[in-house]
């Protein structure tokens, strides 16, 4: 386990999606953070303190966080120079980028001698078994998107505490960096032999009997040129029950194309229900998590009535509006699913 | 790379589909290899000469590859073993499992005793980059398939020999071990990290001015629960303008999972060029490659021509039939690709 509480790096950032590793840890774990740090040219906070190093480690700050992401998960000269200072100031360093902190000889050398730890949240497990699709006893949902950062994490913790809310036994389960630091576990997908993607889902939600479900945390999207062979894997090794679709409203172009369109949600409910098939055939939707940011609040609500009214299913902003609309309709669908106060009573 | 002559290892293997590596390098590089090494309880042959590991060093050995796979790709106790004695012996070793060689402290430490080296050929290159998907010039051709090992590299090799003997500039693309080892050089795109499947593709076949063809080697298929990813991702990263699908008559379930079902090959067709489109809106199939062996001559004929005349697709199996009739689809469909000798004519 990696020792909180955190200082959060946002570094030089200025790419609001890039910080959402430090945004996440800030929104869903405040309690285990003591501030952000970010340098002057960066306009961006996660609404927590500003600190220099030595005041994140003066506030009890034991790890830097560092809660960015950039395609291709590589690390700059700034990042290891910021990495080498907080090491030197006695602070423990976290990163889940694709680059490990272990390959920077620098790093590990600093390290050693502050007696502190790195950690690469991205490693995978040893020995992931491949895949094997067979059917596996348990209920699953998977949250899907239309592109990458639209909101899938964010949405399955919401739902895995929602449902716990309502009675049902569920497990949120981290796919990416920012789950995983979230969870405490969990299996970065993205970051394993491509051989072995829908194994590791099946290693990460395995068979359960209480009745419970795994809200398993979606990656990239079927769309997206760069990333779709990871969803397809995860969309296989998660056999899901129930499929949640995650958008951002007015997103002009794929993360990180400007020539890639963002696809419809229709067209993005279709092509995922027919490559769940492969392994749950009757995997269906349940509901749909927009991010409706761009929005003002009443525009937000007639937006998401308008895209329930046309899909057929539960619409909701998880952040402004919670996820209750979606809990509903998982226990309206499956109906063994009944709470637990229902049972007991 | 790797010093020939090989000796093809095929050790305790009884899965005539685990051994396709040793099987390939002998049909395809014959010249580079001494002969084959098997136990007794090996049923199996590629059609070498047997010899010991001994003799296969008197022979001119320069390296032992151990040219077998499994789902997974562990390497067990036995071949560790083998390794050893063959290092002992003065041969140099290359593997293209998942686990890798370097892995074993034995090996490593008996290689830099006896001053050889072992090759992991699945190893991929650093630095690859995410895949982006922008259009990019040349023509490619990828061949896809119901399942893994139906023939998806060896119909690769005959078009890319069958185009260059029609006078068209073609090189073949290996993705995975047999390929690499043949080539000499390629990109394991299973073992790369998932989130650089497709980029590695475009690594590997990138723009050509030449108006020739990158014959690209496909791998796993749409349909195997274990692989899809990769195959989604090879895809797209393929950036294809012509497939050709390849299938095995008569296989009783994909491999190495017997509740899974081989799909129709209309369906596989169909999912292939879904997907394609993403990156490629106007692929199109321009054949179909079939694994007759378990046929008598005369029915395999029949049955090529039964499947061609279904789908509309030249359709032959390239070791019985070769690969003429795709040959000539691909001029006709990709006319600006016109014999050299039609051009200077």
């Amino acid at each position: 386990m990696i020792p909180a509480p955190y200082l959060l790096y946002l570094g030089h950032s200025d790419d609001p999606l890039g910080i959402k590793t430090s945004r996440g840890l800030a929104h869903f774990v405040p309690a285990s953070c003591v501030g952000e740090f970010r340098h002057d040219d960066c306009p961006l906070t996660v609404g927590m303190p500003r600190m220099t190093l030595a005041e994140g480690k003066a506030a009890g700050a034991q790890t830097l966080v560092l809660g960015i992401a950039n395609p291709g998960g590589s690390m700059g000269a700034s990042l290891v120079a910021d990495a080498l200072a907080a090491i030197r100031l006695g602070m423990h360093v976290a990163a889940g980028l694709h680059h490990r902190l272990r390959d920077e000889p620098e790093l590990v050398r600093a390290a050693a001698e502050a007696g502190v730890r790195l950690f690469d949240v991205r490693d995978p497990p040893p020995s992931l078994p491949v895949g094997n699709g067979l059917p596996r006893a348990g209920r699953r949902l998977l949250t899907v998107g239309t592109d990458c950062s639209v909101g899938k994490m964010y949405a399955a913790i919401a739902i895995e505490r929602g449902l716990r809310a309502r009675g049902h036994a569920a497990d949120f389960r981290a796919t990416g960096q920012t789950g995983i630091l979230i969870a405490g576990e969990g299996i970065a997908v993205d970051a394993v032999v491509a051989d072995f993607i829908s194994g590791a889902v099946e290693v990460l939600a395995p068979a359960r009997h209480d009745d419970g479900w795994d809200v398993i945390e979606g990656q990239g999207s079927l769309f997206h040129p760069s990333f779709a062979g990871v969803s397809t894997g995860l969309l296989h090794g998660a056999q899901p029950h129930a499929l949640v679709l995650c958008h951002e409203i007015d997103r002009p172009h794929l993360r990180g194309l400007p020539h890639a369109r963002v696809p419809e949600l229709a067209e993005c409910i279709d092509a995922n229900l027919r490559i769940a098939r492969l392994t749950s055939p009757d995997a269906r939707f349940v509901g749909v998590c927009l991010n409706t940011s761009r929005l003002p609040e009443g525009a937000a609500g007639r937006h998401c009535a308008e895209i329930a009214a046309q899909l057929g299913l539960p619409t909701t902003d998880p952040v402004r509006f919670g996820v209750a609309p979606i809990v509903e309709e998982i226990e309206r669908c499956f109906a063994s699913s009944t709470p637990i106060t229902t049972v007991s009573a």
